[in-house]
Parts: C-alpha cells; sequence; structure tokens
C-alpha cells in the first residue's frame, strides 16, 4: 500500500519536472503564449496518463525515464482538449478544477492558439525522445490515431451530435471509448513501445487501458450522480441531459459493471507476469466512491 | 516555360490525389466531422507547400513519391490553421477563397475540432510514410518545431498582439517569418529529409523557404494595396491597420526588395547544381503584379 502511493508519487513527481521546464524560453517575444500553454499545462491533476506510460514502460523491462518523452506529450495532448472543450463554442466553462479556464485569462484567441502549440508540440516530444527511431516513429503513430478522427476528437463530435436525444449503450461506449478511452489507451501503448515492448504487449496495454477507461468513466458518472443526489438534496440524482451508462442502467447495475471491468483490466496484465502497481491503480481507480 | 507548367500541374495533381483519398471511412459515425476537414482540405489552392515539398525531394535525388506523405501533412496544417484563423475569436471571416468558412458551415465547434482533427492527422501522415524511420523523426521534429509556438502558431500570437499599434521592420519581419515562412521552410525541408538530403541541403532549402517566403509576402501585401487602390479608386490605397513592410518603407522600395530577395532564393540553390524548377518558381511567383 505504501510502495504503491509512493511510486504514484513518483511517477507524477518525474513527469511534473518534465513539463515545468518546458517552454520557458525567455528571449521570445511571444511570451503570452508560453504563459497561457503554461497556465494549463501546469494546473496539477492526477497526471493519470504520464503514470500509466511509465508504469507500462517499466513493466515491459524499461526504465520510467525512458517514457517520459511519450508521457509528457500525451499530457499535453489532454491538456489541450481541455482548453478546447472548455471554449464558449463548446462547453463554456469558466472554471475548471476551481481556477479560471483559459480563455477566460488569456481571452478566446490565444487558448485557441495555445491549444494548438500544445498539440504541436507534443509530437515535437515524441520525436526529440532519445530513444530508436522506429520506437518513436510507432508512437507517432498510436498518438496521432488515438487522438485524433478516429479517436478522442471523433468522440468529442459524437459526444456534441448526442446531446439532445438518448442514447443506445452502444453509442454510449463509442463515444466513450473515443473520447475518454482512446488517449488513456495512448498512454498505456506508448509506455510499451518506449520499452520496446512487443506487439502482443502493446495489444494486452490497449486491453487494460479499453477496461479500465471504462470502469473509470463509469465511476466518474456515478459520483456525478451521488454528487448531485448530496448537493440537490434529492434521493435519485440523476444528470437528465448527459448520455452515460449510468442514466440507462442506473447505479447498481453499473457498480458490478465497475467491478467487471476492473477484473478485466487486470486479467488483461497476466501476460506481464507480476503486475502488482498497474493491478492496484486499477482497483483503486474505479472504487473512489466506496 | 511549358515543362515548368507541366511539371508544376503534375507535382499539384499528384498531391490533390493523395488528400482526396484521405479521411473517407465511411463506417465511422463522426462522418461531419471528416465532412468538415474535406470541406478545408480539398478547396483548392496552389498547393504551394506540396508542391516545393515534392520539388525539393526530386533535387535530392528522391522521386517526388517520396516526398507525398510529408507534403500532404504540411498542407493539412496549413489547412487547419486556416479554419482556426477564420474563427470568429480570431479573424472572424465569412469567406474564404469564395466559399463560405468552416465554421460557417459546420458551426464553431466543429470547425475547431476539424482544425484539431487535420493538426493531428498530420504527423499521423508523416509516421505512416514509406521510409526510413530516422527520415520521419527528423521530418517529425523540423514541422513541429516550424508550426508550433516558436513557428506559426508563435507568430499568429504576435501578429494579434501588434493589431493596433505600428511595428518596427524587424517586428514585421519576425511576425512573417513566423507566421507565413516558418511553414513553408518545412515543406522545403520535409523534401529533403524524404530524400536523405545532408544538413547543408536541408539548411540550403531553409535559406531559399526564408527568401522565397518573404518575396511572396511582401508581394502579396503590395498586390492588397494596388487592389485596394484600383477598388476604391484611390491612388495610393494602403491597408492602415496591417503591419506590413509596404506601410513602412512603400511600393517601389518593396519592389527592389522583392527582386532583392528572389535573388537570395535562386542563390540559395546553389549548392544543388541545376535548379530550374524551384528557380523559376521563385521567379514566378514573385512577380505576380508585373
Amino acid at each position: 500500500m505504501l510502495e504503491f502511493e509512493a511510486l504514484l508519487r513518483s511517477y507524477a513527481d518525474r513527469v511534473e519536472g518534465y513539463l515545468h521546464s518546458c517552454f520557458t524560453d525567455a528571449d521570445e517575444p511571444q511570451q503570452v503564449l508560453f504563459d497561457a500553454m503554461r497556465y494549463s499545462l501546469l494546473a496539477g491533476g492526477k497526471r493519470l496518463r504520464p503514470v500509466l506510460a511509465q508504469a507500462f514502460c517499466e513493466l515491459c523491462g524499461g526504465s520510467a525515464m525512458d517514457a517520459l518523452p511519450f508521457a509528457a506529450a500525451v499530457e499535453m495532448v489532454h491538456t489541450y482538449s481541455l482548453i478546447h472543450d472548455d471554449l464558449p463554442c463548446m462547453d463554456n466553462d469558466d472554471y475548471r478544477r476551481g481556477r479560471l479556464t483559459n480563455h477566460k485569462v488569456y481571452g478566446e484567441a490565444t487558448a485557441v492558439l495555445a491549444g494548438d502549440a500544445l498539440l504541436t508540440a507534443a509530437f515535437g516530444h515524441l520525436a526529440a525522445a532519445p530513444l530508436p527511431a522506429s520506437r518513436v516513429v510507432k508512437a507517432t503513430r498510436v498518438l496521432s490515431l488515438c487522438a485524433g478522427e478516429l479517436g478522442m476528437v471523433g468522440g468529442q463530435v459524437l459526444d456534441m451530435e448526442a446531446e439532445h436525444r438518448v442514447c443506445t449503450e452502444e453509442e454510449v461506449l463509442a463515444i466513450q471509448s473515443r473520447k475518454t478511452g482512446a488517449l488513456i489507451s495512448a498512454a498505456c501503448q506508448l509506455g510499451v513501445i518506449a520499452a520496446g515492448g512487443s506487439p502482443a504487449q502493446q495489444q494486452a496495454a490497449a486491453d487494460y487501458a479499453a477496461s479500465l477507461g471504462l470502469a473509470f468513466q463509469i465511476e466518474d458518472d456515478i459520483l456525478d450522480v451521488v454528487g448531485d443526489a448530496a448537493k440537490l438534496g434529492k434521493a435519485t440524482g440523476m444528470d437528465q441531459n448527459k448520455n452515460t451508462i449510468v442514466r440507462l442502467h442506473g447505479v447498481e447495475a453499473c457498480r458490478a459493471r465497475i467491478t467487471e471491468e476492473t477484473q478485466r483490466a487486470v486479467a488483461a496484465l497476466a501476460p506481464f507476469g507480476q503486475a502488482e502497481f498497474l493491478t492496484e491503480l486499477a482497483q483503486r481507480l474505479t472504487s473512489r466512491d466506496h
């Protein structure tokens, strides 16, 4: 237990240090852009994706350091997606994690550009990784695929489109696997790739990510409902407009589904042999409301 | 002369064909995203950047086909930048090349995401190129650098910042070299990289691009002025709000500068020996108003 916490901390601290060293050129006149990029990139958070990348890299015999540029790249993609999601033309959010959103501080135009620059930089960090070129190219392919029109961005579009109607379970899963699942998958796969792992190991990492991502998302949706219920003083709070599995099947059925997906995630780790950290991570991430 | 036209046409047609084959997955539910991406990607234009990439690749002993995925990637980055530039929070343009802008057709949110997806796909196309991995990694580094916070996006921010004041020549050059010059440079360099050219050849391509980009930009600014003058019936039309070299030095001095930069671009080609196409391209691009 203590060992888990220490390892989690060391993974998160390592990427935090790396991210703090980015975009610090003092001589550039476009300082405000750097400020805007760092404002969102260094806003804290669990750094779940970089943690996963490092853990999978170690699991495949690499060092966590090997995975660091890849881990940071995934976090940059995650950060850009949050900046663009918060824009007035998207979710129009003024606050994120208790701080003003990027466009509220820097204005809409700079926020769009800060997101663009973070996405662009992410691929630059992949390409700057001191790893064999074949691994960098593989990582670039996976990150582009998971983050692009067939992955995260595609999920965003589906989510917007589904806003004003009730989705089937299949549709909800299609949205969530792209919108949040794809980038978690990229993080896990990039860890394997950084270590020079096999295609079978990359597939196992993707399987783990798919189950973890789904369990994590359902857990989030349950917390939303329970949180809403507590806040509103209602017995069964339900976000009427959000397409979630919880909305379709209710909290109890979803708790069973979380258990099932967590077991699946853990089972996906079998080919790696001992995988204590990632096993415990799956179990903890998906039992946040108990 | 005729040979030049035929070659120009074949470069442009080749990339046009490649771009037409992109984003056509019929089974994906996020079809509207693909439509939005293709709407802007296939809106025509000179395909200057892909032409440059292919020409430099051939100049360094590669085939134009080798450069095709790189050429297409640069065009995707160019296209995404136009979509985001046209947004209401940026230039707020309703029309581009006589057609409605992306957000006027698909809405702001989808336009932001279509741009994001094109930028993401650009790096995927680099990584999918059937070339040695070391070249792909080098191309990824160059494209990220030229398109990101130190290049194109940085130039955008500087341009916005300078909108309401008169810039010095140094500032105007700093904006233009980043905002438009950097991606032209990426196109030329990626052509050399696709062919496995030397660092000296890559530098020569960057030098050519720097002079060409500047001459091209000044030429554009002159055409704006001359166009405005003709349209408005004024003897000396001058866009009062746009920071350009023309505004600082006047049309005549700028014509001399164009000649000078064109000569510099042609001189940069010297290490390559015979470079007829790129020589003529520089001369034609920079004499559009004569």
